[in-house]
Order: structure tokens, then C-alpha cells, then sequence
């Protein structure tokens, strides 16, 4: 079997470097917090809301990449696929807070659910009131009817958004806390694999795929999705995706949303533009207007070949807040 | 052997799918040109010279990616790997030209050099006056002594970075030129690549690279490099290229660049943001100051792991057109 070829240093090191490297491509606007692995934005304002994202590595740029102004103000990071230990969450929160709170937006896992909650209890003792947004945008990982077991992935990033435009003008925790909700609420990703992903500790790929088929629905880690198929032509494929999110979030004609198609990690170009291609067509037979289109790597599984589609359907608030400029290593507006 | 997989349609329609793909992205910024595969900017002004790029396809985001405000005006497209017809060209520049004549850059490719040579004749013949700049980043492709015989890789955007922001100051061809051609002069690029290309129309990868070696300087169409060699630690590598462009450019300290950590295609962000930190920790070393870093997919190579390093030498003339702001599908500063 083919196994994962990088160039790294030594795998244990990856997360250490790698954000080293973050940090140094930023030029002063990204901090790196003293002995634990997480990062602040320069410029936070006295009495702001903090907005807190986080979860394990392994999904660059995600999520210290949306760590500036207008987007989240600060990420507690994990190891590669591992969630951030609660002392990290905490530490990051104190050493960051402003004083008007803490809002924790991250994807919803088991993990990442568990260490910030045990933060977020051990912060209320201290002091400091949080309020959380568990990011469940991955619609293949649950049925509507348990939206709460949904998985969170690139449709993080559309809630970093909307919680850093509502904190440049909010220093109220529950109305921006009330507005990344509303964000989550209206998310929605499918996504497909083509090839594995790796760990670089382990140095093996954590599953296969046939030569001739792909996965539809695998989450961003290789969970599982909802079913292997052989390879079909990407406009076919492209109009099940389109079709699953429409329904999902019940759009009707005359709504307007945010496109993003991500790759995973190791798609080409060419084929994220032939589905972005056809995205386009299909909303435009339905009235559905796209206000603004991302193409690129943005939330990543490794070497994974695949690309997801994320819907983020706007009202006037939200496209005021969205329209708002950021400006971070992954996301400049 | 291995096959390539992707997410396409008729393989014949890769271009033209990714174009409307490409363009759809742009919201009405970026404009297909009637009958033949080029676009151009909207906002073009009277009397301003036309900043034209072009080449093959297969490189996405380049080039198409980068017409737009303050960087190239216009774009002529090959097939995957083909230079644009003289047709082609001549077409982009007629429709797009605006009295003031026509700039063009491309990377330096015998195919790309006759094709432009031939339109610029025609187009002299026509009253169109033109003038060209070969990029030669790719140090890796023949020695100092023979520039000439460089090939253009992904240092063409910092090319066209500073012709799009001098044709918004200036009217002059001879003036933009200049000053395009100065880029040039200042821009360096080696690569490594891990594993093969594909042309989607073969369905067959382009040529192999054993398992456990890569390959130093390989072209981004897999034109063969200057060795192969056995994976080493990352930091290894990069200490090595980054000897191989500080003595290219004569750099000393004191010195200003731009950094580009430019991924041909499958690479991870661990790989270029753990390279990206070597080569922050050895130019501060010796004293050279990195005014700007990009990482990310700026000039790929299909599905190629691996990744490429620019050097752009600034003085104060390049840095204030590079700090000229720009807005594009592939750059927004």
C-alpha cells in the first residue's frame, strides 16, 4: 500500500513548526500565547467580546488562520486531530479576555465538546461568563432530525465570520453570541473524498479508497460517510450535493447565500472550479442568488483528494456583518 | 501504477468548464472574451497600457486568477500545458487594447515565446505597439550564465503585481515595461516536487518519482530537475534552497524581500508552513528582512505534491507598486 510522503522535520514536531510558521507569516498580527499551543490577534479592544475558536490540528488553515480582526480573536489549538486540553482552552481565555466574556464557537465533537465545556465551568468559577456555538454544518455526518450529532467542518469558518463583524460593534456577549448562532444555524456542508488522509506521527494513511470509487459525506478526520460509490462525472455528482443542501436548508427562490468550495487538501483547481461551475448553474435555475463565491483550501484534512460545499444563507443582518472586512492568514475581505 | 483521480467531466472540457468556473467566482469582475479562451478585467480605462498574461492552462490559479484590479488586465489560455494560439493573443490584446499598447508577460517557454512573438508582430503591423518580458524565475533550470534559457514559474505574479500597479500610475508602455522588466530581474524560484503531474486528457500521470525520493527543481510541467535525491528533513531541504536563492539574487544584508511558499498542487499547509518557518529563521540570520510572505496555491501543477520558493528583491520603487493594493480571483491585498 502507498504510504504518506512530506516533507517534514520530525513528525512530533509538525504542530510546533507549523504554527511557527503561521506566526511568523503574519507579521505581528498573531501572537503566539506563552507555553501553550494557541494564538491571539494583535489589537484586541479593551471591553470587547473575546471570540474563542479552537480544536485539533491537522485542518490548516483552520483554525489559526482565522485569528485576526473581524474574524475569531484567539484559538486554543490541539494536536493533529486531537482537541485542545481544557487548561489550554482556559489559559488562552485568561490571558486574552477583555472582560466582557467569552465566546467559544468550534466544530461539534465528542473531544472538543468535553474539554471546553470543563473550561467553560471552570471559567464561570472564575468569573468569567462563556456562552458556546458547537458548529454542526456537516449535514452527511446526521439526519435533520438529530441535528445535534452533526459534525462541525468548513462552515466554522462562515460563524468565525459573522461572531468577529458582531464584535467589532457588540460588547454584549449573548447578542453575539445570538448572531454566530443564527450563522451556525443557517450552514450547511456536504463534502466528498477521493483519496486518505494521514497522520504524520503515524506515518500510515488512515484508511483506503478503491482506485475507482469515492466516498460521499466522509468527515474531515475519515469519519465515515454516508456511502463508496464508483467515480461518476463531477456534474452529476455535483448536482446531488447542490440538491442534498437546498433541501437541508430549505431554501426557496429569491434566497441568497455564500458559496464556499473547499478542498480538502491534494484537489486540483480545475476541479474545484468545474464544481463551482456548476453550483453556479444549478442556483441560477433556481433563483438563488450567490453574493459571493470562496474557492480554495480553507478547512483541510491533510493529503485528502475531495472537496466539500458549504450554503451560508443570508438575511440582511447577516450579509451586513459578512460584508464587514477581515482580515487573517486564511480569510482577507 | 497508480492512476490519477479527480472529480471531472469529459476530460476534452476541462478548460472551458474551469473558465466558467473561474469567472463565475469573479461576481462580473473578470469577463470572458467572446469566441476565444481569454478574459479581461472589468474597469478597464482609456488610455491605459494593457498589462497581458497568458500561457497554458494546468496551473491554476494562474493565470486567469490573476486579472484584476492592480495586476494583469487581461489573460490569453492554452490547453493544459499549451501555449495560447497567436489568434488568441491577438484577439485578447484587440479587444481589450486601449490605445496605449500592450505588455506582455509570460514564462519563458519556447511554445509561449513563438506564439507572443507572432502576435506581436501582427499587432505591430496593426499599429498596436507591444513589449514583452520573458519571466525567468525558475533558477533551477539552467545556471546563471544562460538566463536566457530560465524557465517562468511562479515568480510571474510578482511580475505582474508590479505592471498592474505601475500601468495604474503610469500611461507609458516603456515606463510599465521598465519596471515589469526590473521585477523580473529581482524575482527568483526553485522547487521540489514529491510526486507526478497529470494531463487530465491521458488519464495517466506524467512520469514517477520513486517513493521514497523527490525531486530537486523539477518543472511545473515535470520537466526533469537538477537531481533526484532521498527524502531528508524538511529544514535540510529548505536550508539548501534558500543557499541556492540568496546566492542567485546576491542578496546581503540589509536586504528587502517578498516571500512566495507557492504549493504545486497536493502538498499540505504543515509542509509549507514548517518551510515557511526555516526560511523566516535563516534570512533573519543574515539580516534580510521579509517585507511580505504568501503561502498558499498560487501556481500549481495539476495534482504535483511539492512546493516551490520565491525570492522578490525590493527596493523602494518595487515595494510601494507591491504594496499598491489588488483584487483578483488568486491575490486580494
Amino acid at each position: 500500500m502507498r504510504k504518506p510522503k512530506k516533507l517534514l522535520n520530525n513528525p512530533i514536531d509538525v504542530c510546533r513548526e507549523q504554527l511557527e510558521g503561521l506566526i511568523a507569516a503574519c507579521g505581528g498580527s498573531l501572537q503566539k500565547i506563552d507555553g501553550i499551543s494557541a494564538v491571539v490577534r494583535a489589537g484586541l479592544r479593551d471591553e470587547q467580546v473575546l471570540v474563542l475558536t479552537g480544536g485539533g490540528s491537522g485542518h490548516e488553515p483552520m483554525f489559526a488562520g482565522y485569528v485576526g480582526d473581524g474574524l475569531a480573536d484567539a484559538a486554543a489549538l490541539g494536536d493533529i486531530f486531537t482537541s485542545p486540553a481544557p487548561n489550554v482552552i482556559m489559559d488562552t481565555v485568561k490571558s486574552a479576555n477583555r472582560g466582557k466574556g467569552a465566546l467559544f464557537i468550534y466544530g461539534n465533537y465528542a473531544g472538543d465538546n468535553m474539554n471546553f465545556d470543563i473550561a467553560a465551568e471552570l471559567l464561570e468559577e472564575e468569573g468569567i461568563p462563556t456562552r458556546t456555538v458547537r458548529v454542526n454544518d456537516d449535514m452527511a455526518s446526521a439526519p435533520a432530525h438529530r441535528m445535534q450529532d452533526r459534525r462541525g467542518v468548513a462552515g466554522d469558518m462562515m460563524v468565525l465570520k459573522i461572531a468577529g463583524a458582531a464584535g467589532r460593534h457588540s460588547r454584549e456577549l449573548d447578542e453575539v453570541y445570538r448572531l454566530a448562532a443564527k450563522a451556525n444555524d443557517n450552514t450547511r456542508t456536504i463534502g466528498v473524498a477521493l483519496s486518505p488522509c494521514s497522520l504524520p506521527q503515524t506515518g500510515e494513511f488512515n484508511f483506503d479508497i478503491p482506485e475507482d470509487e469515492f466516498e460521499l459525506g466522509m468527515g474531515i478526520h475519515g469519519e465515515p460517510g454516508v456511502r463508496r460509490q464508483k467515480m461518476v462525472p463531477a456534474d452529476q455528482l455535483v448536482t446531488e450535493l447542490v440538491d442534498s443542501l437546498y433541501g437541508d436548508l430549505a431554501l426557496a427562490t429569491g434566497d441568497e447565500i455564500c458559496l464556499l468550495v473547499n478542498n480538502l487538501g491534494a484537489s486540483t483547481y480545475s476541479e474545484l472550479l468545474i464544481a463551482n461551475r456548476k453550483v453556479h448553474q444549478l442556483l441560477a435555475e433556481r433563483g438563488i442568488r450567490i453574493h459571493d463565491t470562496l474557492i480554495g483550501s480553507y478547512c483541510t484534512s491533510q493529503e485528502m483528494s475531495g472537496y466539500s460545499i458549504t450554503f451560508f444563507k443570508l438575511d440582511d443582518e447577516l450579509k451586513s456583518l459578512y460584508d464587514a472586512p477581515c482580515h487573517s492568514f486564511a480569510w482577507r475581505k
